[in-house]
């Protein structure tokens, strides 16, 4: 297993010391790098975080082992009931396992789909209902407050819809996943007897993709969550040493910090140039994006801090949004994710077509062909001034797969701690939230019926 | 069909002064809006850019839906093998007008599936060819230059896949889209005898997808393309007004010069609170940052301007970045896209569980759920200073999304005008192309070999 990080292209004798880093500045954030360390490891330490134990947990693993074994075979659809941190993780690991869904080709008990219901529109449930069966469908409602009004909704239609079809074997088909103390979820799920998995109070939602959250749709596609908990186990391993050089989630977050709130890089662009990367993408979006976009700092004072992520892939994107990266406003650094190994490489045919546009491809890879792509984009980039940086994954699989997944959290947990923010809550979501209640006439939530009222009459 | 625009919170009296438009600036742009219209009519009718009479081409739409009726039914998969402009549109209009991929359920000769080839991931190439069958795949090309690389390489690859199992009538299996006086896609085409249709010399290719490039594969997979232009063609009527009550194009166009020039909102989130417009999120993307992220004005002044597009999806992005546009920087302004009919609604059931997380959404609709979450957060964003503004389609329909292709083009062109820079090129992707082209090995592009090595001396 092999990750590697390249911040050759952050450096100001690459793009200028307007918009790279000085050895002075990369040498003065070393200590404020590893205090953000030691600070988060006292915090892991009193318990208040636990996604960097998740993939220790083998109890768990094979207890969701032992149940996607038992089920096998049964269904040849997953549909998960879920939103934000309870989806993203599981269309990650189903994208870069498996292909995304235009070209993931048939599927059937032996390969069963993997249905991701992360939203109300209804046109979308119709058609998703529409393009499942029943009989042949295993439910996951994942949602850890167990109150979700998307995961609710979702979940009550997708229950009826099995009933009709099984009546009360509906039951034995959905799995749930949630909080084991508290949430409506979790007291439907003991009454009517599902099979649930529960969610550690101390890991929130996007930081559970190594919890039963990712775990449980993982296995039962078929993915290796075993080979995915031992690659996170090792990044978590050195993701915990002071050393710079061997510790990339350190040196990420400390590059990415600095290249941030010095050289004031607003934007981040995730830039896988693998298709199969691109849920990852939006996994990450989220993770750093919630994590990192905070109104107030530790001590209460407004600071309105966060750094905006764009997922974008190559080598499609260079014909969409590099112009905008190579001239507008340089307020973006990029991030290349490079997967060196292919699953299976494949060769443009020699053509000798006498025609200049085509021969001289003939012959070689498109994996070369990729991999020019994105050399010549860092390179141009770079040459425009444009700071970028590259992660290397030796191939996709589960273990590259976790252990990536574990380097991004722990980077995004050394940038709350040097940010000196809470990288863990969501408050910002709460408002949304309270007026959703409000015009969905929920019980309790009068005085944000008014505040709604206050606002369209205001509005006119 | 109706397509509205709501810019009431753009204004100060809303999000206020910092973040919003008063009476004065809008007013204060009326003059320079009505001169953008009038400037680019006037380019319009010098005949430099040709997208605004696209849904006028009659013949064009019944030649394409000859070719189309006379195929039906001989294939399951149309394979478009295109990247950017000649691939996002296709994209747009098949995710709108039969949903995003994971749910679009079974397809057949009746339902023909739509692959689109527009990268040259290995892994991504190897999936689809083994997803598809080449004795019932239709293949459409698409490159106005007809020397894009990764456009080339794919074909190249599909072309003897399809040769590979059905020998000579390959040829009668692709069709070519592309420039009629120009490349090598072309001379390869007519000496080969695919089908071709060509692309206009003064339409680029975000601005295509009413042309041939849009409308072949739209009519290959059964969307309706005398509709989509008609849409279109209404909306070209609308947008040559000078009223901006009744040019939606025109009145958002200013108001997002305004807010962008003004209140410096650098990015700009495309909202959609429906799946089946996730792709034309896609599409818009291309066409804003590609026409609008230029180095230079039309003085040749260095003005390195662009405004950042985002696609976010309502509800699921609430999940994942509505934290981030709550309390990080107020650098964005928020499109949300509406639909206001589904195709089909679908009410939760009423669930009497005693359970207040579940029982207050028992009898209402997804569609109210949607609608509430939406406009919960338009006021949640509202209310904490962060300027929205809202389209609202009727339906997703041919009518209303060709409609609302054209309003954004134009609304693209306008600010353009606007921003005196050029909309229509795309010099920042050059650096990039040719460095892959020397990297390829490319004959005559040794200079650009030459500068890649310094640059890899450079970074060490």
């Amino acid at each position: 297993m092999s990750i590697s990080f390249d911040p050759r292209n952050l450096l100001a004798s690459m793009v200028g010391e307007d918009n790279g880093l000085t050895q002075a500045e990369l040498d003065g954030g070393k200590a404020a790098a590893i205090a953000a360390l030691k600070g988060f490891r006292v915090s892991f330490e009193e318990g208040k975080y636990g996604f960097p134990d998740l993939p220790l947990n083998k109890n768990l693993i094979q207890e969701i082992e032992a149940t996607a074994k038992k089920l096998a075979g049964s269904f040849d659809t997953v549909c998960v009931i879920g939103i934000g941190g309870s989806a993203l993780g599981c269309w990650a690991l189903d994208c870069a396992m498996r292909g995304p869904h235009p070209v993931q080709g048939a599927h059937s008990s032996k390969k069963p789909r993997l249905v991701i219901l992360d939203n109300v529109d209804p046109d979308f449930i119709n058609h998703a209902l529409d393009s499942m069966s029943p009989k042949k469908t295993l439910v996951v409602v994942i949602a850890k407050s167990g109150s979700t009004a998307e995961t609710m909704g979702g979940f009550l239609i997708v229950r009826e819809w099995l009933m009709d079809a099984i009546g009360k074997k509906a039951a034995s088909r959905i799995i749930a996943v949630t909080s084991e103390a508290r949430g409506d979820l979790k007291v439907l799920a003991t009454k009517e007897g599902y099979t649930t998995f529960h969610i550690p109070e101390n890991v929130g939602g996007r930081f559970s993709v190594l919890s039963a959250v990712g775990l449980v749709p993982a296995a039962l596609i078929g993915v290796n969550i075993k080979k995915l908990c031992r690659g996170a186990a090792a990044m978590t391993e050195a993701a915990w040493t002071e050393d710079l050089e061997s510790n990339i989630a350190l040196s990420s977050a400390l590059h990415h910090w600095l290249i941030w709130t010095l050289k004031k890089k607003s934007i981040q662009v995730a830039f896988p140039y693998s298709n199969f990367l691109w849920g990852t993408a939006f996994w990450f979006r989220q993770l750093w994006a919630e994590s990192l976009g905070k109104a107030k700092d530790r001590t209460g004072a407004i600071v309105n801090v966060g750094q905006t992520p764009i997922a974008a892939l190559g080598t499609t994107d260079q014909h969409s949004q590099v112009q905008l990266y190579m001239e507008g406003p340089n307020d973006k650094v990029y991030s290349f994710w490079v997967v060196e190994k292919a699953k299976k490489q494949i060769k443009i045919p020699k053509a000798k077509l006498g025609l200049d546009g085509f021969d001289y491809l003939g012959g070689q890879s498109m994996g070369k062909l990729l991999d020019a792509e994105r050399r010549a984009t860092e390179a141009a980039l770079a040459t425009s001034g444009r700071p970028n940086c590259t992660f290397t994954l030796e191939r996709v699989d589960e273990e590259h797969l976790g252990a990536f997944f574990q380097m991004m959290e722990f980077e995004t947990a050394f940038m709350g701690e040097l940010l000196n923010i809470d990288a863990f809550d969501q408050e910002g979501v709460e408002l949304g939230k309270k007026f959703t209640y409000a015009l969905m006439g929920r019980a309790g939530w009068d005085e944000f019926k008014d505040r709604f009222a206050d606002y369209e009459k205001k509005r006119g």
